[in-house]
């Protein structure tokens, strides 16, 4: 069987479990998590051995010891993920509900209800605990799923699979509901992506690179989770103990996250107090800033800020930093450098408020808050795919919702048309 | 200027364009639109000349007088046209909406917004008025566009849109919120697809041809508008009267579009009765029917349909037919041959709608009521951009609230993650 007719294959066992996903209600969906996070549990042993092959390819290939530490399974990692799996078997069931109802004059009553979106593809990299996060979340919501992990966390991935297919068995989970690309060809992903008609979205989670190829690649829907160059800006009406605050925790809490900053604007009436001050703390906790003319010369310790590193996602405690004439002029660099990920404008003017939200074009805009906070979690989805960068269908968080469609559902009396 | 440069100028223009447009209000949008029809309306002999130029093209050309009759604008037409415009003016503006607003434990207020895509593409074949109805919609939900209309129509086309803009610009439009290309150039679409940052959105309106070439070539999100191969499932517990008004309004009231039936699947228990009752209608108004081996036992005036057949969309007074065994058997029919557009079950057994319902995968599924009904006036929406076969971002008639997205706008106040 040649790669393509393995993936067709593929595409059309997903599209038959679809179906009988469909099916499932509630309840029977989340006796399958439970029972999956029960496997899990129970499979450790068999889910680490197969680990340790990855962590020994890993070590021979060099891997650096920050990825190791990404690809790493231990006890905790695999309760951890068992619990994750428990959790999503708690949320509330977003298929089938009716997002709204009306009747017609010609008395058609047309109800738009909530329903899969069918079969979803995640590509992703690295991090094994993707696949038990993706597949609930996935089940969940009675998509398929056909998962494609990095090469390196392969036999993990099969295992952690291997365990979730077993526990849902027990409990009636369709065939084929859960599938693992079983290759490491990259050729794989092409032919995924132009399963046009079986596959109905791939979501792509990854570096730069993957997202690209899958972009240019694929005939059917992405949704990309890009990365995240989003901006503090702080106002001359700010309160600036608070924009310290935010400043801090937005830079240092979690710095290779996508929705930390990695631009700090400062509005130029403030800028020669608040600068100072801030840079002083930041540099405290180990902070490389690097600035445009006007914040270094307030700020001489910064390093000289290039074109290239507005648009830059340090991922790490590096922040640039620039002076701006006013709030229109902070919303201008920030649609132009920005990710459309999460901005954050401190200030106490209105005025700066609402223009800030109305004009940056940003799947999250603040206002006097950090923009650590965009987040499946945080936002109360209970738990996230990703958070999406793109605008049509979903935009930042991606929770159970937006990993469904919806269909009309039009009852009538014999009604045609004139 | 190469054809590429020129896209990406267009593309960049948009952009600003785009940004401008978020900062009008309704009442600013509607004295646009109002504008508008008034200009179409003075313009209409400068319009009728530039269509003189395409129809005399076309005739030269030889395209069928069908093809001819799309293109021909006429005062009537014109007319219509503006009258178009004024329609959209009155309906309601969906951007700025809250879809919902939400206050998390930590105190921050979420409030998910409706706002607009930004630069929408809208790639389409011959009739001159998608021009300014596309134009309207857009304007109307705040986007910016650029429009690429049939080679055969760029005369009229030019000349409708720089009505509109002259009339736009009278109130305020923002420059270069219309824009149409100006060049026949094929390579033109695939430029303008691969226009990632620039363009949020495609809209391919047209044949099967151009909407895969699009699909094939986009690096952008593409909600396409399909082929309807729509269904009418006649149960054994069907009320027959019903169902033979419906087999005929949905075939014979305008065979040539979408959301009419091109197949017809009768329970095997009620084709003896409902068969010869319903082909005899058909038949005396003009339909081909083309039967699998047991409608054709039942009817033998049927002409034999092969396998091809149940994929096609006839667009003309033609219906397959087939006898199935169970409403199980109808669903598993439409969800194999079918497109997901419109499929109807007539039956009176709440059991059988219900699974009907439940498990067709169409963006509309219909009790009792004709496929017809498919349509953004019909649903209430008051206009539409066409009706979207995919099932991400829109499904089904897409009006005002599918030409936009969301944003979050999270007011807080200093609070920062722990």
């Amino acid at each position: 069987m040649s790669l393509h007719e393995e993936m067709v294959a593929m595409g059309d066992k997903a599209v038959v479990a679809a179906r009988e996903l469909v099916l499932l209600g509630s309840r029977k969906k989340n006796n399958i998590l439970q029972a999956m996070a029960d496997e899990m549990e129970a499979n450790a042993e068999v889910i680490k051995e197969s680990n340790k092959k990855d962590m020994a390819a890993a070590k021979e290939a060099g891997l650096s010891s920050a990825l190791q530490d990404r690809l790493l399974l231990t006890d905790t990692r695999i309760t951890s993920m068992a619990k994750g799996l428990r959790e999503v078997a708690g949320l509330k069931d977003p298929v089938g509900k009716a997002i709204s109802r009306w009747i017609r004059p010609n008395g058609l009553e047309i109800v738009k209800t909530r329903v899969p979106i069918g079969v979803i593809t995640v590509i992703y990299e690295s991090r094994p605990n993707v696949t038990a996060e993706t597949a609930a979340l996935c089940l969940k919501t009675s998509n398929a799923i056909i998962l494609r992990g990095g090469k390196e966390s392969l036999h993990s991935n099969k295992a952690i699979a291997e365990a979730l297919n077993a526990g849902g068995r027990k409990k009636g989970m369709p065939q084929n509901a859960i599938q693992i690309v079983q290759t490491v060809d990259r050729d794989a992903i092409r032919e995924l992506v132009q399963l046009e008609g079986k596959i109905d979205l791939v979501i792509p989670r990854g570096g730069e690179g993957l997202i690209r190829a899958v972009t240019e690649q694929a005939r059917i829907p992405v949704i990309k989770h890009y990365k995240g160059v989003c901006h503090v800006y702080v106002d001359e009406t700010a309160d600036l103990e608070m924009a310290l605050r935010i400043v801090e925790n937005a830079k240092c809490q979690r710095p290779g996250v996508c929705n930390a900053v990695e631009t700090l604007l400062v509005h130029e009436s403030i800028a020669p107090q608040f600068l100072p001050q801030v840079s002083e703390q930041l540099i405290k906790l180990g902070v490389t800033l690097k600035g445009d003319a006007a914040a270094r010369e307030l700020v001489p310790a910064m390093e000289p800020a290039n074109e290239a590193d507005w648009y830059e996602e340090y991922l790490d405690l590096v922040l640039s930093v620039g002076v701006v004439a006013s709030p229109k002029a902070a919303v201008g660099h920030i649609n132009k450098y920005g990710t459309h990920h999460s901005d954050a404008i401190i200030a106490e003017s209105e005025g700066a408020q609402k223009m800030f939200t109305k004009e940056v074009d940003s799947s999250t805009v603040y206002v006097n808050a950090s923009t650590r906070f965009t987040d499946g979690n945080e936002f109360g989805m209970g738990a996230e795919i990703g958070i999406s960068t793109d605008k049509l269908h979903a935009r930042g968080p991606m929770g159970l919702e937006e990993l469904t469609t919806y269909k009309y559902i039009v009852h009538g009396k014999g009604q045609v048309r004139e």
